[in-house]
């Protein structure tokens, strides 16, 4: 191995073989068989934006195709209709039809984490992006405690909920509109806070661009933030924050 | 008390106990109970993003729920479908097609104004606006006068009616495409304007982006600005500005 | 003047006729000796764009000019360089630094309001818009209390300062960056609030356009807004609102 | 008369007086039977954001009201199920299904232009606002020439229409995507181009702004722009230039 | 001639022939002694992005070159410091402080218009666009009737000079902040206006871009519009439109 | 011909004649019988705007009318109701459904390359833009390679195909999201590049904006970029770059 | 205090007492000598936007002022000229010139953290970001390894440094132009990924705007974004979620 | 090396070795000596955002370093007092003062290419950017045509250097304003554009977005687009498509 270092040829040499690893070519997807080893996570699909065959496939694959481990599997994204569609081409899924997710070779619940993920929601309509981030921090691994409808126009009951907000390794918070909300939690409470902006609201909120330049320009420290709607990408990382150490 | 504010563990624990305030967990939102009495004012439902049964949900809560206090509630941007079927579950709802609003526990009327908050309109098209911003004013205590359809292409038809324009105590001023009304509204008569930019409008006009903008550059003084297509909340503002002194 | 009324070109004559009105024309702009009656209201000036000579020739004119009424005058947005220059051709002006606004003619302070008017800022480097509100809102006969760095990232200090707010007829909220006080302000007590944007911050801060956003999609009610570092425009609109009625 | 103009009151009672002028209120629209005397040009609806029933009762009262004088009455931005419902409504109307316009009370054509208006477009789906812009100058007394599809990727098509477009008073360009026509016929003929940027495209045209942005930014002389897809705008502008001189 | 039309290959040859125009290569332009002649117009060098040495050649050769016709050429936005260089290379030039132009090889004026352009504007900042567009227009061959200073929000000052604005072949409305002018001006009189928004403003007037949004809504009918700060694309735009007929 | 260059009228007329070139008007098209002639490749129909009935219109114009070719043609983004619509009207075609494409008058390949054009896709969701920018490289003469789902997330996948990449004249690269597989591409192998962001992706991926902006902005050098979803334009320019030399 | 949560006012005497915190008045800016404890982290202060004497003041208070604590202090974007003015005032700090921080109060490091906190930057000019999060880190307790100029055009670079990556608890990752960075970092080792993107770029990067986008859409999990160029806030999480478990 | 495909850990152990190659770390910046080799291209260096020491310092070790081979080395977008400064410490440098660039270690010419590259701009403020993109393709291997100020608005101008345009192997046109021209072109010739947009405008032109959307939105076939202003990457890929095969 010594020898590869010295030249650029020889490197192509040995890159050419370390990309010959086990995933196996759906024709619509590589579905890899590895990246579960070596991020030492479950699968997950993002549906949007593909049929419910090719999520049906996937998932299939990954449950029972060669090299395949029998899951968990994850799928974020998908509307009822669809999810109706893959129940019926993959029976072992169950669909949750509040975080638009579809989970298949679900586990026992092991608990990974240092402590609690706290998930705060400000609005009873940013519940789904809400339980979005909730089950996937609980599928990779987070005991997860749960606070919706406690927006900024009203502070006693976001004081209400300060010791549990206290308790937590890391806090995921969900708000549309104006977006304020994680400003004022990480002003209260010394712990990492992962920001979702979502769509709700109308006019000027622009999809969920005002509430993701709030986030973003937040007075407070320790927020960090994820895109728009991004339920999953919050709980994976709270999640990951979360983990205990190897 | 006194002791409270000497150090920082003593303030968390007042604060708890502070937010153990009367309201009701519907699971997918916080009815407040004293939000009505902290503001002075009835309870206002966002229909936007929520289900019809969430809406019926918390209408009932708030009318009949453990305290309760029986309304009035106001539930805006409620789409007629979606109206239909909240009556069905709480039939003591009214609906109002134009402002798309629903109204519940209704009250007979009490001037709570120092005078008339007017209404007006550049066109046609701004009218469920303009109703959703009137229909909200005269719940939350002001007497409205309405004036549709009296855009700046025909100043004619707006000088006829100065008059009731000076009368006002606040001018609720409604339009979309260039949004120029507020500014020239403004400039005849020296009352507050609270400007709402409507959606109407094709091209550049950017879904009342365009609108917003020339508002919020009017030339004029004594011009505010509420979100595109915000009629309730440029006639809660509108209600607030000239209410009573207490 | 009945028979006015009925065709269109005796409109057109009255117009022309009733467009006679003492106004006197510098060349650069027509200085209009009437809107002070007309809006009850002292003149405004806006600095910006306007050469010092300019600002110079419109506040003599205006202060000792024929129908000239001695004043007062407000000049905003007079950079450091530029007023020292006003200074030099027109002594009669006193410049507020911090403001970065010119007053002539100033009288003594006669209170036309119905209380006062608080003026909140977020952080020290909102202060200049702060205090260019605060300075117009006493200019046009509002009482003015200053509350300055009381950002949502430390409630507690928003909490000292709950029973002055709940004094005010109306609060001007100053804040930049993510723009979430006004909210904040807005659930705490029942006051109208007239939201300032500032272009404090940078990155996504977008000159301004994150506070903007977020308070046109508060969640809180009774908040309407005014552009970005439009000091003035806050100031007007507060007093105008406060003004006792006629 | 000369009285009037030395106070302020005086005015305002001349102006109060000036107001009263013949229009008739409908309840949702003002229609005003003199715009047509004022601007001597017929009247127009903007079918976009109005209800058929709305649609149909204006034109309905223009026809056939207390004032009402006959038409011509042209309705734009109407689609085809609207309508259909409109000429249940009011059969009188006539429905131009291309330019997705309503038109009713037309009368002999008259040519009152100093010579033709052409109307040129890019595209094979351009067409449906090239068609609006031709319609609207033809019912405002202009002849029209029209060319179809000659982008300037085929730029042997666009000379082979020269001696057409130099035989204009005034041209009138309609294209989406990047916009580059009016540059290239603007080039070529010293006529004044209106030029409208259409939303054909996808992706990066942000429907039509590429386009409009374009059109801003020519670097030839003598364009002046309108609003996406606004047929209507360029058309009557184009009469208006064209109109013979009085 | 006739043989060219009939294939590929040959139009190719003519049109490689038709390019041999006479125009001369400076090395960075191509200054070209026939656009005079194919336009009926001066030539015309946009000064901003070139050196005081590059506009200080494309003048002298337009001026004396071979196949020079000494002028009119003018020449805009230039700035004060690099007008004073030019006017060192080129002495026979004049520079138009106010309207950033410069301009030589003038002639006397002769009146090539149906009657006169009127050029308004809002406000006292908005003077050096409406010169450029007064001067561009004068150059051009119409006379030019000048009104300074007369915004939305004093309708008085509009009404005062309806008349002339009547008078006008076609009218240039410059505006910045929220552009309302156009609207307004267009509502009251019959003519073409072509509408120039200006960067004049701050905050979310977005160097222009709310007053240009305003002037492409306009409501008012006739309205068309050029680039911001386009003070030279109006007057020119304005000259065409008032060309006598050939 | 030589005395054409000399003077501006004869130029004109020889333009005029040139114009005269054999395009036939189908009235909604100028279907052009020489642009294949001139381009040296097949016609192409934009279907996006276009109804059923005119993408017909035009291909059996190219097949079978006067001055038609039998093709071949390629009509892009077509939907499948439309497509089938087309089939019924034109039965010779064929329809790609994965490509959203309709095919006529398909001749046997003939390799006009000097090499592979491999396109790659970072998604499955990609795969419809890959498939168009495949199927028109491979109209327009060249040999495509396709390798599927080889995103940034996975760098080993990318390493497996190294080898191919590396055989590529040119690499036609489509990826949503953030769009970093092209910089990643570009950087491992000495190829030029051809970016195709996708509107794949949610919330502030703005319908592929994210992607086109990191395609522009990559640190890697031999990377051009087109529109959005643009499969035809990159398939097109690939194969046109990879064209052997005539 | 259990009487007090049962109504409204005597809540609000509960918060009056409880804001009455320790915090001193600059005039202007509010001192809080309690937010230390209640972050457990120590005072910061954002140098833009403020004067010299003002971060002067501010500093000096927190050192020695009543209540005050000695430090440390953290001055962010704090320019060479601002820095000179400040040492000159306050002789106790140190300049940090590569990442525009001024510290005060400086305390022997003491390792708060659970591991390293990688901070990898793409290129040079992305460095005084990647130091402002280093020394934030470094401040607020967390041992930090830099990596500096490993973009994504040089894999084999980022491939020499994955064991350092690995050995992090939490990565951050600086990079502008089209900020894939992140995206393949995160897909190589399974570590939470803290991502700022930076205004290094021009044209269509707009400011940092291309890499923020990016890195909100990326398509690897564990990944949350900062503002703009923030390293500070970037350091200032990844300090948090370093932190040892109390 | 077969057995390292076999499992995760040893591809680790691979990857880390193959990361072993000779490049060098500045402190900041790692300066690679085999890039050279592996693009078969020379170094490289964006001079906006360094230092004047940082790109001497760059410079010279790619010159004189360890592993240093000489050049040659291009450093863009450096102004030139910087330029001055780099070259002090340099000496071997040669300045562009033109395409703002320095170039050290140039060797002799040898024409790598199949044909000449034509670099096309539309006006001369276009210059710089052209000259940028020319010299980087003659830097890289490339005969370099370039022809200059041939805008849309003269269309005789650009049909005079047709004949040029063809015999291209790939043609960089580079525009402002607009951006119409690389439409016109790639209609025209049947060959390659690689489009650049540039800066140059005002108004709404923001800095070169007009012309970069109207690029992308190219009804033409065949163009593809980079960055604003970025000649260096149009010549290289140029150049690289221009390269003859290996």
């Amino acid at each position: 191995m010594e020898s590869v270092a010295k030249g650029e040829r020889p490197v192509d040499a040995a890159m050419r073989e370390l990309a010959d690893l086990p995933f196996r070519d759906l024709g619509f997807a590589r579905v890899d068989h590895h990246r579960h080893l070596r991020r030492g996570l479950p699968e997950v699909v993002l549906g949007e934006g593909k049929t419910a065959a090719q999520i049906a496939g996937i998932i299939g694959e990954l449950l029972t195709g060669s090299g395949g481990d029998g899951g968990p599997v994850l799928a974020t994204r998908v509307d009822a209709a669809k999810a109706a569609e893959v129940e019926r081409l993959v029976p072992a899924v169950r669909y949750d039809a509040v975080a638009r997710c579809l989970v298949a070779g679900e586990r026992p619940f092991v608990d990974r984490g240092r402590g609690p993920v706290v998930v705060v929601c400000a609005g009873t309509s940013d519940i789904p992006v809400a339980e979005e981030a909730a089950l996937t921090a609980t599928l990779f691994g987070s005991r997860v405690d749960r606070i919706h409808d406690v927006g900024v126009a009203g502070l006693h009951r976001l004081l209400a909920v300060r010791e549990r907000l206290e308790a937590a390794t890391v806090i995921v918070v969900v708000a549309g509109m104006e977006g304020a909300l994680p400003s004022v939690i990480s002003g209260l409470v010394g712990r990492p806070v992962v920001a979702v902006p979502t769509s709700v609201g109308y006019g000027a909120s622009f999809g969920g661009v005002a509430a993701l330049l709030a986030m973003l320009n937040a007075c407070s420290s320790g927020i960090t933030v994820v895109n728009i709607d991004n339920g999953f990408g919050a709980g994976f990382a709270a999640a990951l924050i979360n983990r205990k150490d190897d």
